[in-house]
């Protein structure tokens, strides 16, 4: 009977006018039909499975996105952005659920941390074909955390918005350059059902350091990444399941006055320098 | 790469304290990420999800569980109830979002249909063991719409509270009856994202006409389930599968003066007779 079920379900969606949204959802049917045969859960498992997922989604609002925290931890946002992920260019990772207000267009040089908060540094690099070519006037979004481990939107009262983003464009032979603090790691929102399913699992909340990147530039696929910080803590075992080894990145520690100068910063100062390489495969 | 990160997901779950939370959660990881890598969804579709899911959680009230309908019209819900469901027994089928409410206990022979809406008719049977002993003192716990096809909870200024609802105890032979309308088909709430859906894979909201009852027993296994008007609309086609034959009932058109008079209807009047029979074999 059960089985009868589950293809009863499945031919209740043949009137689909999208034929992509009906694959979607009988393959959705089949394999939460799967999961439910396999588990056998009890009546009231299913009602905990149901307030678990209605508080999820009470726990939304405009600053914060709980069903794509629940993604992350579930290794489900990495597994679409892999699927997605152009294999030729910078490696991806997740985008998370912090890119939800307009970084501001800030000039090359430009320092994202607007209070101050941390150990100063520099990312520099280029954004580039994947033959080499330098790309002029590639757009860099980026974010972060501040050094306490929160972003903007998450400390309104706190931090003046559009503290640690900032909207780039590369100057003529493709480079960037902005000042910013070293990032920290720090722990996902855990005050809502995501923590609590964090907490039951026994594990930590925490990510490590890094700063968020969207490169993007004509006639190639943009790409979704983070670098993360050398060295940072639980960068083998980052609560989202985010971490390339490719997106590991030294934020050395710099003695070089002239180019302190340079970038406006005191000397000695960390310094990450990386390349953003595009496909031009597909646009 | 992507098989290690299912992987890399489950191990996270080694340290989870309760068992069988560990055993669903792997399940659910499993399953889920086979549903990814099968349908590979673009990040817009994976977008849209989020957005339907938040979307699904926001739209429940104190009065509303667009989650279990959901649940529901993928067929999940009647897959739980029967995976959960005693052989022996009535057949059951699924709780519906509506039992939100404390029925009213009422005496039997009460008309719980407290505004007149509708066509009246006399619901009666017994409660019984397995075995055919009657079972004094059983709970029936009973809900339906009204003759528009509307619950209580949803028409707040136009229905009392506790209309069409109560909560009965069979007699000292295990007897119950009461006095409604006859119920109509009707659709289940569609303004919400449910109802997109349903109306994104040609599927009409419908359910056929019924009336919800939970009977229980010292000693016995509850049994959650309907009674579904024979005759009515859309039997072969319920928004949310839960029609079963063994819960079809004819509500017989009944001229008997006599019998009329002790419920207390016109007659001629409808009558739906059935037993409900519970399994001790569990508790």
């Amino acid at each position: 009977m059960t089985t009868d079920l589950t293809e009863a379900v499945v031919d209740s969606l043949k009137d689909t006018t999208d034929p992509r949204l009906r694959e979607l959802l009988a393959s959705l049917t089949r394999h939460l039909h799967a999961f439910v045969r396999e588990t056998e859960p009890t009546m009231a498992e299913w009602e905990r499975a149901i307030d678990f997922l209605t508080a999820t989604g009470q726990t939304c609002t405009d600053t914060r996105q709980e069903f794509v925290l629940l993604s992350d931890v579930l290794g489900v946002s990495m597994l679409v952005e892999t699927i997605n992920a152009d294999e030729h260019g910078t490696d991806s990772t997740v985008l998370g659920p912090f890119h939800m207000t307009e970084s501001p267009v800030r000039e090359l040089g430009a320092d994202i941390d607007l209070v101050g908060g941390g150990e100063p540094c520099v990312v520099s690099g280029r954004v580039l074909s994947l033959d080499g070519t330098p790309l002029p006037g590639a757009l860099l979004d980026v974010w972060q955390a501040n050094a306490e481990g929160f972003y903007d939107v998450q400390q309104p009262e706190v931090q003046p918005a559009g503290n640690g983003r900032g909207l780039f464009t590369a100057d003529a032979e493709g480079r960037f350059w902005f000042r910013t603090c070293v990032p920290s790691p720090y722990p996902i929102p855990t005050d809502g059902p995501v923590g609590d399913l964090l907490k039951a699992t026994g594990r930590h909340p925490y990510r490590p350091a890094h700063i968020h990147f969207i490169a993007s530039a004509a006639g190639h696929v943009p790409v979704t990444t983070h670098i993360f910080v050398a060295g940072s803590e639980h960068l083998d075992s980052d609560a989202v399941f985010a971490v390339k080894e490719s997106l590991v990145q030294d934020f050395a520690e710099t003695d070089d006055p002239s180019l302190a100068r340079e970038f406006g910063v005191p000397n000695p100062f960390r310094h990450a320098r990386f390349d953003l390489v595009l496909n031009p495969g597909r646009s």
